[in-house]
């Protein structure tokens, strides 16, 4: 009994802890008076636990508050610099690094290419070394290090934390984190891509204080992270929000999953790539025939030419946006959510079809939810998941996870 | 100060007495010793709870446990027919009312056809008189009856409580509750029918102990209730589960809500007889034909008929199954739940169905979270959206809405 109930207080004093250090990042500069009135703790126990917080380095004081009548209360702050995390966003040919504080300050950022023919060993190597180099470049130590968050287009497994499955990646039942060697046992946390932005969204984007939103990422596939009741939602097996096989036009091209017209067959950034190639080869009248290098047509080239007039690149666009309005309409009946936010690629489109994909949903979903609902690109723009997975080992702390 | 803290006092012992009437709900027989050690209150303050809660009449004392070294202890138990609530589930032709005690058990039911004419007011007399004459019959006073939870097709707003639209009833913005003058202030609670559904199979059903589940009723309409982290899921503004508008057929019948082929014109009760009486008209070799009031088939007399061989009659619920199929199958891409129960209309032919639409969403859905799914029909067949309305206020009781 006396184990166990040590075990109790152990858990209690690192949940009340939590609390603590939460009420101090929200409130930036607050008391310790305030914080026992704040969380019915004893004046003492607030004490001792900010004494500890103090020790460990979490936070610090910073000035004076104004006096209520005795002494001016001394104010306390998540201590900049203090403590660390690192968000790495990574598909077949890329690899976003992000590195932040314990304030969510985001100190450093890096968007790689990367060889599209890596193994897994060398995937994992690459990763140790990318967290071993910007430890290196800001002196941080391994205790200094709360963990690192990597962000994958895949499902993940929610109960074991393992890959179930990533197409694009070529990885099937991996679990990634027991492969590191070399970063001493910093924990390691692998979330869905489209997941890890809406982490980033509900806690630094615009669904900040948002129960029930939606957000879509759209890449060479199309993934939702949900979040139901204020907490990301993940099914009974982690693969909630797989929206990319919605079917929406069974007369579209096969998909990868056995099913016809799949949104993701529809609108993610290949097919748009995709749809451009086919109006250079057909040679309809377009400025997209000016490319030299039809082969390598980018989605900034289909933008640019569509930004520039080219109607036939404006077409391509905006047939992806009607199918992508048509699988928002499904998810608006059924989820009612109050916001969705399309990310990724996508933001380097918004501006030619949000309208217009607002616009088809408004005719499409029920008008009751969709009179509730607000549509937006995200703010974070390709850089959400990444941060999102640097935000993972925040939530930990803070006794949000 | 001391209002605060008195006002806090009544909340936290009203929290603290609906846990301990969960607990002895959930163990059937507990002593006040299991209560104080499951809860963590001291003796005393669990003595004071149950004394409270058998002086209320919740529950009685029923014989004695083993002993553990001392007394022999007085096990108690939730006092059978001590406290009501009744259920109303209502659609334009037809009234389930359902009397249960607090202890679950079903005192009275009854399905009543009703005249498709009654305007509202009408309606709210029909609701006071059916609630009187329960409470007549089975001697039940006002301060007995904690609660009636009334079921209907239609949004209801999760903020307001109000009916934002019942489309079959021809409600819109009704506040019904602040309708009932005889009812004496006994707490009403509106609920959409498929929510009521899958409040009863999570309470008592097939979901029990299930955190993320789906229930679709089938009948002139196609809903959904769904669960999620555990907890019914409504949305921003209680619309979440209105899937009857997935479109699963561009090139089909025009909806109401004003799309092309939703699912809810495809494999509704009302799409299924239309159907059947097409059948009819075009002569096609059926038994069918045999009826002799074409104009009034109804769903029985068409899964009779595929019952007995009809062939004619089986395709046409095949191929309703079909389009159920692939509706199932974009939200289990979505949602990833553990469990789809289809009740409602859909009892009445689930056995000729149910194992093809297994079989269509194996296919059509991902194969991960479809391998993770488990299809059944309710268990509680029509009477799940009553039962689970007469729920409601047993959980409010219990801390548990």
């Amino acid at each position: 009994m006396r184990q166990n109930s040590a075990g109790n207080n152990k858990f209690l004093k690192e949940f009340n802890q939590a609390i603590l250090l939460d009420l101090i990042r929200i409130h930036k500069g607050i008391s310790k008076a305030d914080l026992a009135k704040m969380t019915g703790l004893s004046p003492t126990a607030a004490g001792v636990i900010t004494a500890s917080l103090l020790e460990k380095g979490y936070i610090h004081e910073t000035g004076t508050g104004e006096s209520k009548g005795g002494r001016r209360p001394v104010l306390l702050e998540l201590k900049p610099h203090s403590f660390f995390s690192i968000g790495i966003d990574m598909d077949v040919d890329y690899m976003n690094v992000l590195l932040i504080d314990i304030t969510g300050e985001i100190l450093f950022e890096k968007a790689m290419n990367m060889p599209q023919n890596d193994d897994f060993e060398k995937t994992v190597t690459r990763i140790e070394e990318t967290v071993i180099s910007i430890m290196k470049e800001f002196k941080i130590s391994h205790d200094k290090l709360l963990g690192i968050g990597i962000s994958i287009p895949g499902i993940i497994d929610s109960i074991s934390g393992k890959v179930v499955l990533a197409p694009n990646l070529g990885w099937s039942d991996v679990d990634l984190p027991s492969h590191f060697n070399r970063l001493h046992g910093v924990p390691v946390k692998v979330e869905n891509e489209a997941m890890a932005s809406a982490i980033c969204e509900g806690w630094v984007g615009a669904c900040q204080g948002i129960d029930n939103f939606v957000c879509i990422n759209i890449r060479s596939g199309i993934g939702a992270g949900i979040y139901t009741h204020g907490k990301p939602y993940r099914g009974v097996a982690g693969s909630a929000g797989e929206i990319g096989h919605i079917v929406v036009d069974e007369n579209g091209p096969k998909c990868g999953c056995g099913n016809y017209g799949c949104v993701e067959t529809m609108a993610s950034t290949g097919r748009i790539v995709e749809q451009a190639i086919k109006v250079v080869r057909q040679g309809s009248a377009s400025c997209l025939n000016l490319l030299e290098d039809i082969d390598h047509i980018t989605i900034d080239q289909v933008t640019e030419a569509a930004r520039n007039g080219d109607e036939e690149a404006g077409r391509v666009l905006a047939e992806a946006a009607r199918y992508l309005g048509i699988a928002i309409s499904s998810l608006v009946n059924t989820l009612n959510p109050e916001k969705v936010v399309i990310g990724k690629d996508f933001v380097k489109y918004a501006d030619l079809v949000l309208e217009s994909i607002k616009s088809i949903v408004a005719r499409r979903a029920l008008q009751y939810p969709a009179s509730r609902l607000d549509i937006v690109q995200s703010s974070l723009g390709e850089k959400a998941s990444a941060l999102g997975a640097a935000i993972i080992p925040l939530k930990v702390l803070f006794g949000r996870s």
